[in-house]
């Protein structure tokens, strides 16, 4: 036999046992005991925080269930695979966390409003950079790619004034409820612009009617919601993110009412203060002035957006990381 | 503009909405009620259990911590990178689980013995099938792997009965703290080998003294153990794995006492009963004739190992199992 290869004997990271002691395992209980304690080391307080909550309710999750090794390995298997799946163009941990109702709980928690602001929903994986600047009235949508649908309202304060020069971006599905970046042949930004307020903080333009969509079904999520029985479809709606200065960023998006997958959004991010009712227009003159070339009728989509200043909002969070553990500089490293 | 690519319309996975209605969340709470009301759908009760149990947990530790956006978004790339480090030769998801003692905990809860039979120990990651066949009293490392140690014992029943023919696994690390799959040059099995228990149950084997090593580092998985302030060390330890026709298979593993890292393993995959003191025989004739070719000194690993039949695992498990929720044959599809 040959001699062994020279080798470095393998090394730790550097860090020593613990200097308390630990009982060595006896029965289930002292595991989870033993990760606790050996948690209680965790440098940043705020992380400490977290990790002990999250080894309490994996643990308890654990026991409560009697996990067997079988699902504990289809679990691991589950996983991997969902983090295999993701690409620069693909992120399927996301659209996990989203169908578990757990980003739009995140999305809850961490975007509070309060008088009579508009409420966020998700950003989805679907905005672009490259929408076009749209002017007042004009259409954010090519003539063929849907039913006409009017949209327009106002940017304002919590107080009711108008918010001038506000930059909206806004997308939305075509009628085969496709965005423009599913298209492999896409060749220009459609179904997408970027607008502003006017002077009086309205804006305006013509799109289509969205329509509802299901999330991909190719991968790990798609078999998951196959296995809890649930379609994976999102209601359809119109996304739109505004922003101005000195006020806080709102990313959101209107529901029309009626939509058969409303209340069952397969990723929960319908609230029900984005609800919105389009009116049916059916007045051929309307349709004309509004600029819809082959005029008859339209569908009318008004709500007004209310934001928050900066400070409005840094008050609010306030109010949320006071109830949060101890927040530190640093907790957001990781 | 050209005309739209021609594209069948998205379609859903085929799943109808709920018969039932669910409110639009106009508060957070209302977001878990319809993530928990929409699981009630899942066919399968043991899926459904276990889900509801997911739920809640995840629900309860994002309420509990007030997860913020960011600290969600870093989880959400923790688990990504976690997967995508997973290779056919190393699974970092698995190296999670055991970090946070739920591999261990699982193990713990899914192997339950009674009757002084041998508890089980984590199979890890460097079992191979092709260790070489070992004869009583043979070594399974090559000279100069590391300080000598003979190990032997008696296969037992739990009523004390010799166990004879067991076919048992063994391996373990050199005296660098590598096993033999870990260096890129490996031409043979070393430090492993394949041996039989005698009529009267016993078995006997040379080998080295394991040493203490650590688990990869250079993932996701040993970065959060800096964060948690953790080594990253598994305390020295010498595997077994022990099957006999009639009798539940064991994958065990032996623990030397003393070694600093004991109390502490990174994988929580020590038990109190598979703990061991070595014993140091400083006996040149002793050694000569357990065939240790340098004589002078050596450790013994003496431990009789008690097998369970495979009636009594059996009937361990299904008190196991009446304490589970509904457990259906098809549940393990998942």
């Amino acid at each position: 036999m040959p001699d062994a290869p020279e080798v470095k004997a393998a090394t730790s990271n550097g860090i020593p046992p613990p200097s308390f002691n630990l009982p060595l395992p006896d029965k289930p209980e002292i595991i989870t005991a033993n990760v606790q304690k050996l948690t209680e080391q965790t440098p940043n307080p705020r992380h400490k925080f977290i990790f002990k909550a999250l080894i309490k309710h994996l643990h308890q999750f654990v026991n409560e269930t009697s996990l067997t090794t079988d699902e504990w390995m289809a679990a691991i298997d589950f996983l991997t695979r969902t983090g295999q799946k993701c690409t620069p163009l693909r992120q399927e941990t996301i659209l996990l966390s989203d169908v578990l109702g757990v980003s739009a709980l995140v999305d809850s928690l961490n975007n509070p409003v309060a008088g009579g602001a508009t409420e966020n929903s998700v950003l989805g994986p679907f905005f672009t950079e490259d929408a076009a600047e749209v002017d007042f009235g004009e259409s954010i949508a090519s003539e063929g790619k849907g039913d006409y649908m009017y949209v327009e309202g106002r940017i304002l304060t919590t107080d009711g004034q108008p918010i001038p020069n506000a930059v909206i971006e806004t997308w939305e599905t075509d009628a085969d409820g496709f965005y423009d970046t599913q298209y492999a042949d896409r060749s220009y930004p459609d179904c997408r612009g970027r607008l502003r307020s006017g002077d009086d903080g309205r804006f305006g333009y013509r799109a289509v009617v969205p329509v509802a969509y299901p999330i991909p079904g190719d991968g790990p999520v798609g078999e998951l919601l196959l296995l809890l029985g649930r379609h994976n479809m999102r209601p359809n709606h119109l996304h739109m993110m505004v922003e101005a200065p000195g006020f806080h960023k709102l990313v959101t998006a209107f529901y029309p009412d009626g939509c058969k997958y409303l209340e069952s959004d397969c990723v929960f991010g319908v609230k029900k203060s984005l609800v919105v009712s389009l009116k049916d227009i059916v007045d051929e003159e309307e349709a004309r002035k509004r600029g819809f070339p082959h005029g008859r009728s339209f569908k009318l989509l008004q709500y007004d957006i209310v934001l928050l200043t900066e400070a409005q909002s840094a008050k609010m969070r306030d109010g949320v990381d006071q109830e949060r553990c101890i927040i530190t500089e640093d907790h957001k490293k990781f």
